[in-house]
């Protein structure tokens, strides 16, 4: 079959690869989508970081390894163990593969364990395949009225409504989101969900526009206005309730530190790479809380129900490529900003 | 009446001054004890900073001002329009001054009043003299069994407890509290009273020993052992559920992001002065929370509850002297860390 292999930094491979076959409590599936995500743009430019060098601890895995962790696909093939899922089957996959056994699985927070490794980073495995096979736990079966596209979809959207569920935002409140890549736009529809004011804060005209499309009040650039004088104003002086980071720049979280009302909540959802200095006396001042926002916790399901209800347009936001466009248009589209979620189609019939 | 007025930066002096009388909200109090908080310490010796050097917004008052916020007093007259209070009752004082009308207060939080004022550092009044006036609302009457002495600590434990609420510790964890000054002891003692297990950091040997006195299973000191590697040690590696940063030290908060556990909360209830460095990697690898405290809200009868049962023992932290003694005896001995919590006793029959 063929798979996109990740052989270290500026190096992923369109290769012929063995179709794996599905152990005992596994699934095969024949991938549909699999969305590029920030992390994958991260190991390929400035990587390896989450793909392994030496064999992972859990999963032995290491590069070179098959990219890909937010996929959709049909099942093609079950483990003898497996009872509840059945060929013809669509699904979601939820990447995370956990140990079950540390102090975070056993407390329910398995996206926090120990020893985590993602399907597409770090099992060897991944949905820029035609082929991959995963724990029957991590597949979500998709209802008839969502499609496979958006199927792919559900692993972002469920970053964004975890950190969205993270800040607790209310009903007729106003939340600023920073940054409208796919986290951003999807933390917005989460929040439009809700009933929440969102304004987005973006320098990439398409991605504003994108933002505006989908019901963001505002959508401000920062290199062009004075946002946190702008979002004063627009909160009539007293900031938002929620900030949402997803941005990943230090810029955008002392400015979210700097619009966020009293006693308000600000959920870091970005990766930030290096040291951001924080003055603890805005902390103070307004008894803000700053938060982290790591993946996902049994937020799928929650994502693929308000998905049938037509909650996540992907219109105008989400572009297709295939497989083969995937080093020479995908990634660079995405790290200049030119396109904000694009999903690679494996070609599932 | 005596009073000790703050004219500026080391300059607090003992000076006779006009008896108030008070006005038709107001209550006369006959001060008995004043604590001298680290905001004190602050004007003294790095201010003014609370205390204003033009005309508060609110209250009007100047330099010089007299100074003490944490107070208890008998009642010696009362105005016009109060009913409820009454000549000899034994009261704590509650100084925050709040317009009532911004956003902040109209929501109930008026500790984050956008226009306070705070009795003892910006109101011209103050606890430090042998009279003062203070609107109604601002009394608490102590119940028989809670003394003058204890009366003038509700103010810090006050502090102390609504940084503990905010931290949300369970009965059976573990917390960290960095710094053993008042607020430091207040959050420990708050802490127990909720079957919290307590490790205190603090340098200062007279200090540890007064956290072990007082309940906390360890007492460790940053400029001898490695505190990272101790409390992980002392928590099985996880980390503690909650940390309360009580020492105002950079490295205090760098500390307790590293040693708590995921999903924890570390509460910032020290004023830092300058920015801190704060990598938000750490956050997001735990989804730790950071969040502010200020002051108090709805806190103080709680506290004085808590003090009827006992909860709140004087020994061995609490000291008394004169108000000959303010200056040249209580700021040095504090700043210096020789004392935990010093109250100046105004003579109250």
């Amino acid at each position: 079959m063929r798979a996109a292999r990740y052989h270290g930094r500026c190096d992923v491979r369109i290769e012929d690869v063995a179709e794996p076959d599905p152990g005992p409590d596994e699934v095969k599936l024949r991938v549909a989508f699999n969305g590029i995500c920030g992390s994958d743009l991260h190991e390929y430019y400035s990587g390896p970081s989450a793909c392994p060098t030496t064999p992972h601890p859990m999963t032995g895995a290491q590069i070179p390894v098959i990219l890909g962790h937010e996929l959709s696909g049909v099942v093609t093939a079950i483990g003898a163990r497996v009872t509840d899922v059945h060929e013809g089957d669509q699904v979601a996959v939820e990447p995370l593969v956990t140990c079950g056994h540390c102090a975070s699985c056993r407390s329910g927070r398995y996206h926090l364990c120990s020893r985590l490794a993602i399907h597409g980073l770090s099992t060897g495995g991944g949905g820029l395949a035609e082929y991959t096979v995963v724990n029957r736990s991590m597949v979500h079966r998709l209802p008839p009225n969502v499609t496979l596209a958006h199927g792919a979809l559900v692993e972002p959207m469920s970053v964004a409504l975890h950190a969205v569920r993270r800040a607790g935002a209310q009903a007729g409140q106003t939340a600023v989101v920073h940054g409208a890549g796919p986290i951003g736009i999807g933390a917005l529809l989460a929040l439009r969900a809700q009933n929440v004011d969102v304004i987005v804060v973006e320098p990439s005209p398409v991605r504003r526009d994108s933002a505006v499309a989908l019901g963001a009040v505002h959508a401000l650039d920062p290199s062009a206005v004075d946002v946190v004088t702008a979002i004063r104003q627009l909160t009539g002086g007293l900031g938002a309730a929620v900030a949402i980071e997803a941005a990943g720049a230090p810029a955008s979280l002392q400015t979210a530190l700097a619009t966020t009302a009293i006693q308000g909540t600000v959920v870091v959802v970005a990766v930030h790479e290096r040291p951001v200095e924080l003055p603890p006396l805005s902390l103070l001042a307004g008894e803000l809380t700053i938060t982290g926002s790591v993946a996902y916790c049994n937020d799928f399901p929650a994502v693929i129900e308000s998905m049938a209800t037509g909650a996540y347009p992907v219109d105008p936001w989400v572009s297709t490529i295939s497989l083969d466009d995937l080093v020479d248009f995908g990634f660079p589209a995405l790290r200049d900003g030119d396109a904000v979620k694009i999903l690679v189609d494996l070609g599932a019939p």
